[in-house]
C-alpha cells in the first residue's frame, strides 16, 4: 500500500543516510523501498493476515533468501521445518553494500546496511508472551547469533536490534518477528549514552550503569530481580510503564551473554511481557536493545533491554522539545509489575521475583 | 479516561522535571494530572464529540477561567462572544509556581510552568484549513500574543507552542486549539539548535539558517516562497512531507513578527495546511514553532515553523537511535507541494508562490 493513494514514490536507486542540516548528530534514512511495504489498517485482524501471511511456515517463497535459521535435522534451507528464520527485509530501510551509491560526504552517506526479519515461530502467533518456554529460547538465541555474526563481520559499527509489536509501536505485521539495522553509523542517542559512561568512567573509574542497578536496587522503582538481571522502571522514565533489563554483573555486549544466562534471560523477559500481555489491556510495545558497538572493546558500556509499552503518542510537544511526557509515576508502575509478578503463574516456574520494596512511595 | 481501565494512577501533589539518569540533557515531564483528561476512541467523529465539547462557545464554564481573549466588544471574560480564546489546561502538563514542590536537584526539579489551550474558534471545527482569512489571522495573532506575555513576564525560560491536529498526533481533542506550555528549561532540541547556532556563528559570524535558506532557495525542496517567507522540505526531513517555514529575513523571536508580516505568514501558513488537507488525504499533523529562548538577546537563533504530517509511526528502530526512517525522499515532497499550490484557488488571492525549480532530481 502506498503511502497515500494519490501520491507515488519514485525510487531512488539506493537509500542514502542524511545528516541534518542545523544538529550535526540527527541523521534520516531516506529510503524510498520502505514505502512499498504492505500496512494493514488498523487494528490488526489475526485471521485477516493469516490467510496471506509472508512469515508464515509453507511461504518462504514470499521472503528473499534466508540468512539462516533454526530448524529440524534433514530440513532445507528455504523450506517448512524451521522453528526461527532470519530472511532480508523485502523493504529494507538499509542496502547491503553496493558500489554505485551517492556520494559520501559531511551532509550523505549511501545507506548501506544490512536490514533483517527474524521470523520467531513458524505458525500465526502475534505474542512472544504465549511461546513455549523452548520457541522463547531460541527466539533470544537467534538474536545473540545475529548480533555475534554482525559483531564478528566487522562490516558494520551497530546493528539496532528491535521489535515493534502492534500498530502503535509501528509494526505493519502481526507474525511474531524481530528486525536487526546493521548500520556504519553509531546512533545519536547510543552516543550520547556512550559519551555519558565515557564521562563517568573518566572520573570514577565507574560504570554509570552498575551504580545505576546499586542506586535503585530494592528501592521503589525495582520491578523485580532474578540471579542475573534486574529489571526497573527508570527514574526518567518516557512511557507509561517502561521498563529496563540490566545484567547484574557488568558486560558491554549483549552477544556475550552465555547459554546458562541467556535462559535466565529469557525467562525474565518473558514473565514481563506475560504482564504486559494480561495485565496491561496487551499493549503495543517495543523491545530495544541498547549494546556497545561492535568496535567498542573499552567494555565501559553496559548493555541492556527497553520495553516500551505505546500506550500514549507523542505529539507536538515531544517532537519540538525532545521532552516526553509521562503521566505514570515510575515508582506506581513498578509496584504495579511488582504486584502482578507476585502472584503465581503455573506456566513459568521462577523467574523474577518480586524484592522488599519500602511502602508508601 | 484512565490510561488503563484496570489501572488508576495516584496524583502526585505536583508535576516533576526529571533529568534522564544516563543521558544528561533528556528530561521528562512526570504529571499525573495527565492521566485525567479525556481520551476519544480512534478516529475521532465529529458529530460524538461536538456534543460534549467543552471547547465551543457556550461551554465556558467547561474550562478554568480564561487567560485572555479576542472577543465582540461589550461581551464579558468566560462568556459567549468570543472568537479565539485562551485557557489553562484543565489537565495540566506542568503547573504554575507553588512553593511546596519537590526538591530541586541536579536530578529532578519542580514542574513548574504554565500550560495553555488557544481554542482557535468558537464553533465546533476541527481544520484551521477551513476558516476564514480573517479568523486565521486572529489566531496568528493570539499566538504572538501568548509568546509576548511569556517573553515580557520573564518567568520562564521557554515556551514550546505546538499543535497537534488528529489522533495520530497526539490530540485527544478535535475542536481547533493549539497549546503552549512555558517552561524554566530549554528543550533538548532547541538547546542542539543553539548550539549549532552559536557555533557556527563563532566561526563565521553568519546564521546556519540564514546559510540554509540561501543553499535551498530556487533548489528541489523549494516548496514556495512569498514576500517574506520560504517553505523547504528539509534536506534531512524526518517525516514523509515535512516542510518547514522560515522567515526571509533574519529574526531570532517569533514573537517580533510585526502585523504586516503576521498576515503574510497567516496567508502562506493557511495554503500549505490545505494542502495537506486537500491532496494529501487530510492528514493527521503538528505544527511546532522554534523560537529562541526569551532570555536569548544574541539574534544568532532564526525562528521557524515546522509542520508534519503525520502519515508513518515512529517504531522501535527510531526511539532506540534518535535516527528516523522515511520513504519520501523530501524533493519529492517539495514538488508536490508546488504542484498542489500552482494550482488556482477561489478562497486564497495570492501567497506563496512557486519558484522555477531544477527538473529531474
Amino acid at each position: 500500500m502506498p503511502i497515500l493513494p494519490m501520491f507515488t514514490v519514485r525510487a531512488l536507486p539506493h537509500p542514502e543516510y542524511r545528516r541534518d542540516s542545523i544538529i550535526p548528530d540527527r541523521w534520516v534514512i531516506i529510503s524510498t523501498e520502505r514505502a512499498g511495504r504492505p500496512i494493514e489498517s488498523l487494528p490488526f485482524r489475526l485471521d485477516d493476515q493469516a490467510v496471506w501471511c509472508p512469515f508464515c511456515e509453507g511461504r518462504e517463497s514470499e521472503t528473499p533468501n534466508e540468512h539462516e535459521s533454526l530448524r529440524e535435522a534433514g530440513t532445507s534451507s528455504d523450506r517448512p521445518g524451521w522453528r526461527v528464520r532470519v530472511v532480508p527485509n523485502r523493504f529494507p530501510a538499509v542496502r547491503s553494500v553496493d558500489s554505485s551509491g551517492p556520494p559520501s560526504d559531511h551532509h550523505q552517506q549511501p545507506g548501506i546496511g544490512q536490514h533483517e526479519v527474524i521470523l520467531e515461530c513458524p505458525h500465526h502467533e502475534s505474542q512472544l508472551a504465549n511461546f513455549s518456554t523452548e520457541q522463547f529460547y531460541d527466539v533470544l538465541w537467534m538474536y545473540r547469533q545475529r548480533m555475534r555474526y554482525h559483531h564478528d563481520m566487522r562490516q558494520f559499527r551497530y546493528a539496532q536490534l528491535f521489535k515493534n509489536v502492534g500498530a502503535a509501536a509501528g509494526a505493519s505485521l502481526e507474525h511474531s518477528h524481530a528486525q536487526l539495522i546493521a548500520m556504519p553509523l553509531i546512533p545519536r542517542e547510543l552516543q550520547a549514552e556512550l559519551d555519558a559512561v565515557a564521562t563517568h568512567w573518566n572520573e570514577t573509574r565507574k560504570c554509570l550503569y552498575c551504580e545505576l542497578i546499586d542506586r535503585e536496587r530494592h528501592g521503589p522503582r525495582t520491578i523485580g530481580e532474578s540471579s542475573h538481571f534486574i529489571a526497573i522502571a527508570p527514574f526518567a522514565s518516557r512511557f507509561c510503564f517502561e521498563c529496563w533489563i540490566l545484567p547484574l554483573h557488568h558486560e558491554s555486549h549483549f552477544d556475550a551473554i552465555d547459554d546458562v544466562t541467556l535462559t535466565i534471560f529469557a525467562r525474565d523477559l518473558q514473565r514481563l511481557l506475560q504482564v504486559l500481555s494480561h495485565s496491561l489491556g496487551n499493549a503495543d510495545y517495543n523491545l530495544i536493545f541498547h549494546t556497545a558497538p561492535f568496535d567498542d572493546e573499552r567494555n565501559h558500556y553496559h548493555w541492556h533491554l527497553e520495553m516500551i509499552p505505546r500506550l500514549t503518542q507523542a505529539a507536538g510537544f515531544e517532537w519540538g522539545t525532545g521532552y516526553a511526557i509521562n503521566p505514570v509515576p515510575p515508582e506506581q508502575a513498578a509496584e504495579f509489575f511488582r504486584d502482578r509478578l507476585a502472584r503465581p503463574k503455573q506456566s513459568i516456574a521462577d523467574g523474577l521475583v518480586t524484592p522488599e520494596v519500602p511502602k508508601g512511595v
